[in-house]
């Protein structure tokens, strides 16, 4: 029988994380029952999770290795470059053409007439995510129950229960769901009670068809893009086995680029949709908070922490189907589940405006001095820009200064995120005595910014020393008035420019290696201004077209490696003011539609 | 030449306030030239206000000597039970009438049609204004030359400016003007310089064709409901001059009431637009916040202060008129004037749904049994609930507990605003030297609630020695999850009894006495939750209806007087979730033409 930790897929636990899970079977027979060591919990846990996954769903020991599973692996995973879902002959040709041939879209239409049921969908997505293996938490059984009264009710009724009959979608591991434990990867959360209650997305989820079968994988602290903890080890990047996938929804973007899910939920507080996404070259949407109920979460900090909060929104293979996902989440009603959600109903309007309109102008961001683009990201935003001139679209680039400077947004928004002097975040690990994951520590170990911020932020926030007497309401005020600057300044460029959107790249960089993911300054910006921001994958990074580092820099952002990053995906980003939702995700879909086709969809 | 802190209307200088204006001629007298003591600052304040009216404008002394303006005093000031607007013969009988028998948007048809002009309206609405005296600012001179602008406009162009064309408009102390003084009330103020920049509600007033004349009176602090400071005196109540015109825009109270404006914006953060509304017996509305932009107000508070915050909104003579100013406000994008703003267009979709129900369900808020309502209170609701059954409607009793307790939402919102242990507000009095208001003073005595809650708080917020080294993150984020659990409350009761909005009491009393309004538990509720709400105005108090004394009372609210009382307007307060301002409105519409009738408006 297969180990957990080494079940192959786009996840793979680090040498690290299978010697930890090794070592810890010895520890749980000498630990004390009372007091059990952080290991032997944890094998407690993996030895449990083993069994979610059916023996026939198991891949062969041989075939397991034939996979280089190094850190520096530059191996992919992804249906186009790997033989080896295939090879395991665990997805019947029916089972793979449901999981690669439709979008969201597509398939729902096919189980609301019958053509497909609920019941194989759903096998032939858990399978899938059974391979991909870079889950927290399955609960097939479950998904299987779930998807025959499903296909009972279309019989019965002649008709489908809501607009997400049938479709198995993914939950980050953060979403409550009754029954199913939720320990963000902090070991010390696997003494907590199991929920006894969903979260407000789940139950409106459930209420509009769909099936769940599936959480994913995080970082200890949800804090880092590396998607990795000492309970289920670290999600790899799909596309390429030495890049990382992202985080913190870095299961979702893997799961997602791997066709094992067509539409994902997953949270952002600084990017944690939209990094994974672009790392994983799929498409994620960060909406306006309070529009996709977030309420119901298993949260690593303060709750009631103030400042920038999070919200929750889809990753998918489509721009269609994050269409589809917003929009059938908001003609369910969101504020009749959740109190924190706006009753504001879908925006036809906005929408239908966008579309009609023949120009599109387009804000260009512009590129941050001190953070320099990487050679593929440049080039991507370059072909971006050029196609759309050449669809008629305008181009209107928006000059670089004290409120269009991503690395004094993100500035701001880290002293933001230090308000909580608790560190409440850091305590659930220590709780258990499990070791922080590398980049949890290096973030600790990293000076505190001085330079960056050209801005005057009338705040004590900086000093360590104050770190330890707790921030006062005064510093969190301090922070607001700046930040109220920021959204005031891009309200003048929208209305001023009579922009549409803008257009922005999504990071410094592609995937980079594993921890070593720079400061999210192009997408934390948006969670800053509470501004819905939309990734679309277009293109790939290239040794042959981008040969060379980018100029000198004065942040120690990840370093380009025109070797190692050779074939990630690139993309771009698409903003539009806060509550344009509907908009963003329009404009979104027409500039995709110039960049990588109508019928562009992302196959595994 | 009249003094200005003598000129009658419906404010009046309290009789300390006007002995503070002689002396203070004194002492400016004295004074060096470096540091004045507050009291010549205001006195040359007062000087340059008496400018502002014009000779022509004045009230004959002999006429001035025949109200009584003692805190006692019963009179009426309002044009029902008044002779000395007729008498003054300041208006023309054509200007009485302009201010008499329209309300705001049968106005708005005469303006776009021609047959009447903006310049009679303004200067109609101007007279009026200059004699109601509860001004902080007068600018008619500006106001005429906006007049004929928007006159000039119409005859060459044909066609109005915008949906408000010509239309005067009030404006609260508070929202800034360029170049006109906004001290809120503060001597040390009054050494500010002069705003250069229009509030962002400003500017979209005008871009509608509002004319705007007149900025009113407020409390010092904004936080009481006694609209009195030093340097423009006491807003008193048109309606009976012993009573309170409530506060903070109590100004906007009296001078709806007195139709010196039929439309006037306020702010509220506990009730400061409601509660004025009720004691004067007009309507008015606090809509969600981020619906009506609020930006570009001089603060008495912290800058970026967190917790429970403000918003703008309207005070008007009848239902028709708040829903007018709030639709003309909705469709002219407030979002592009004010960075705060929610791109949420004017949702005619809900409200249509609302007016096209046959039955509303109406959830009657429980009564607080530690603060019960005074007598006239709780017969203005009786008749509402019967009147409303008869209707057709559907009353469901909602029954008191921990999170329907307004006792326990006013505590935890007093916890909330007094998060600031910099105490600001004061600071601003102390700076100048000038004394406390009695109801600030008298504020600051109180002791702490501490057997207010029944809920479990986690905060040492209450204690004193807290106080003394600031709030930290830690206290907002524990009072955070406190209020959402408040929220979330709420939203079960409105979705699981299927409630279209609230009635409920605006307050436990009438327009009290002077200086003893009692804590706005019924009004800052629902700046707790966020919640649009509405005030209708509705019967009067009767000592012969309302003669006993209300039960025991656990807190020191202003005790019932039938005598004083008799006359006072009496009203309810309709509420709706979140962001269903436009269905709120609605369903106010349509419970004031059951309450008062169709025809129903607030004549002077």
């Amino acid at each position: 029988m297969t180990e957990v930790a080494s079940l192959p897929g786009s996840t793979m636990p680090s040498h690290g994380g299978l010697e930890m899970t090794q070592s810890s079977v010895k520890a749980h027979t000498a630990a004390s029952k009372k007091i059990l060591p952080w290991q032997s919990i944890v094998a407690a846990k993996q030895a449990q999770l083993k069994t979610a996954i059916p023996e026939a769903w198991r891949i062969d020991e041989a075939l397991l290795d034939t996979v280089d599973f190094s850190l520096e692996s530059t191996q992919s995973l992804d249906s186009q470059n790997s033989t080896i879902l295939r090879d395991s002959k665990i997805l019947s040709d029916h089972e793979l053409a449901i999981t690669e041939e439709y979008n969201a879209g597509e398939l729902l239409a096919k189980l609301a007439s019958g053509k497909l049921t609920a019941l194989e969908v759903t096998v032939a997505f858990s399978k899938r995510a059974a391979i991909a293996q870079q889950l927290a938490k399955m609960f097939f059984d479950e998904a299987e129950q779930r998807a025959r009264y499903l296909d009972d009710y279309l019989a019965r009724e002649g008709k489908v229960l809501g607009p997400l009959h049938g479709l198995p979608i993914s939950l980050k591991d953060s979403f409550n769901l009754a029954g199913v434990q939720s320990t963000i990867g902090y070991v010390s959360f696997l003494g907590r009670p199991v929920p006894t209650t969903n979260g407000a997305l789940v139950d409106l989820l459930l209420e509009l068809g769909a099936v769940l079968y599936v959480k994913t994988n995080i970082p200890q602290t949800l804090m880092t893009a590396d998607s990795e903890n000492n309970i289920f080890g670290r999600t790899r990047n799909p596309r390429k086995m030495n890049l990382t996938a992202g985080g913190s929804s870095g299961g979702e973007g893997a799961l997602v680029a791997f066709r094992g899910s067509l539409i994902g939920v997953g949270t952002d507080i600084a990017g944690s949709i939209r990094i994974p996404a672009l790392c994983c070259g799929v498409y994620g949407f960060k909406p306006t908070t309070s529009r996709v109920p977030y309420t119901g979460q298993t949260s690593p900090g303060l709750p009631g922490m103030p400042g920038i909060l999070a919200c929750a929104g889809p990753l998918a293979t489509t721009m269609d189907d994050l269409q589809l996902f917003f929009k059938a989440v908001l003609d369910g009603k969101p504020w009749t589940y959740d109190a924190v959600s706006a009753a504001v109903p879908y925006q036809q309007t906005a929408a239908s405006e966008l579309a009609s309109k023949k120009v599109l102008r387009i804000g260009l961001m512009p590129e941050e001095p001190r953070v320099p683009l990487h050679p593929p990201v440049r080039r991507a935003l370059d072909n971006a820009t050029a196609a759309l001139r050449k669809a008629g679209h305008e181009i209107v680039p928006i000059s670089h200064g004290t409120y269009t400077s991503a690395l004094n947004a993100c500035t701001l928004a880290l002293r933001f995120f230090g308000l909580d002097a608790t560190n409440v975040s850091l305590q659930h690990i220590v709780d258990s005595g499990e070791p922080m994951i590398a980049t949890v520590a290096a973030s600790l170990a990293l000076p505190l910014p001085e330079d960056f911020g050209t801005t005057a932020i009338e705040s004590v926030a900086a000093t360590p020393a104050h770190r330890q007497n707790g921030y006062g309401i005064a510093d969190l005020a301090a922070l607001n008035v700046e930040r109220a600057l920021f959204q005031n300044a891009w309200r003048c460029i929208f209305r001023d420019q009579k922009l549409d959107v803008v257009l922005s790249p999504g990071a410094q960089h592609t995937a980079p290696k594993h921890d070593t993911y720079g400061m999210p300054a192009y997408t934390v910006f948006w969670n800053l201004l509470d501004y819905p921001a939309c990734i679309i994958p277009y293109g790939k990074a290239s040794k042959d077209l981008d040969p060379t580092e980018s100029a000198a820099k004065t942040v120690d952002n990840p370093k380009y490696d025109a070797e190692a990053f050779d074939g990630a995906p690139t993309a771009v980003q698409v903003i539009a003011p806060r509550f344009q939702d509907e908009l963003c995700l329009e404009a979104a879909a027409r500039i995709d539609a110039v960049l990588n086709g109508e019928q562009f969809s992302v196959k595994g």
